[in-house]
């Protein structure tokens, strides 16, 4: 959304866009406006304009980035996973909750400001949701195929095992209990178990 | 939160908190307004406010209701299990996704504007919640010091579960695919299989 300007003007547009990200976090879409982002990026709003027409199309930068990026950074681990559906779905469980971890703001507002979005931009994102969602179809399709997991229908599990992982994000932080690669562990545990064949 | 009035009273006080959770769930609660919802319930505003003397007092009054009411409805649901922590984990299971198909608008907004809460009502309602994943964590509890659950971490595990049913308040609608006891069947077999002992 942000208009090309070289570096000076990439720099600025993401920090406007972490700035919205924080303040959209804490106060909702529809509390924040324009002028208040624009003072805490130290911008006139005017200058503001430049890089985000309005609010929407902030918001919109904001949920599609984030979903692009999910799905960019999925890629490679699902494929360094291997091809056996089991190491597929505990790569998809790591780095579904690692990702959720990082960017907990992020999240919240994807699926908090859903309703926010116009009907063109709500049926972009949803798109590249369901593209990211699909993955984990198709790991527990394979691996029903292949007879190592009992899945009782496809779609209602992917949702489940997604709402699951994606639930950290609501409560962890860095300084809590326990580390990241023991609650990576525990929910690819949970994960396995709820599906692996017996 | 509504000052006793007798039954034309409590039954506008209802039509007031209905309307509410609606316009809530529709637009967020920073974007409602009370004049807007004297106007969805035909009321002045001055009349409105005999019953919830302000907007928080709204917001609280539903989320605080909201809880109250999962833990009194749940309680029977879980007695009438028996003593079998399978049999109360499946109970549990079968609880809340019900609740959460018929009460997924609630399940939003005290998901959602929990961050709108004064900081008094924030404690009162997370406590309530507590109360509530409480229940579960007592079934996990139980269920691995009877050596039937394998439970790699019980808060961390009742988040995980109690997220995963909740995800269902976000996609269902009574038009779809599978019907109300196919959807319990199939997350009460996820979630026992994610935790029963091999």
């Amino acid at each position: 959304m942000a208009r090309k300007k070289g570096a000076v003007g990439a720099q600025t547009a993401e920090n406007i866009r972490q700035a919205g990200i924080d303040l959209i976090y804490r106060h909702g879409y529809e509390a924040m406006s324009m002028r208040q982002l624009a003072g805490e990026v130290d911008l006139q709003p005017s200058s503001l304009y430049n890089h985000f027409p309005n609010k929407q199309a902030l918001l919109f930068a904001i949920m599609r980035d984030y979903m692009t990026d999910l799905i960019e950074r999925a890629e490679p681990e699902l494929t360094g996973a291997g091809e056996r559906p089991e190491d597929r779905l505990r790569a998809f469980v790591a780095f579904h909750v690692r990702h959720h971890m990082t960017r907990h703001r992020d999240i919240r507002i994807v699926n908090l400001e859903l309703r926010s979005l116009a009907p063109e931009h709500r049926a972009a994102v949803v798109a590249l949701r369901d593209a990211y969602e699909r993955k984990l179809d198709d790991i527990l399709v394979a691996g029903r195929e292949a007879g190592v997991f009992n899945v009782p229908d496809v779609r209602v599990t992917a949702f489940a095992v997604i709402a699951m992982l994606t639930g950290i994000a609501a409560w962890w932080r860095p300084e809590g209990r326990l580390s990241v690669d023991e609650l990576v562990s525990i929910h690819q545990t949970l994960v396995l178990n709820s599906l692996v064949a017996k």
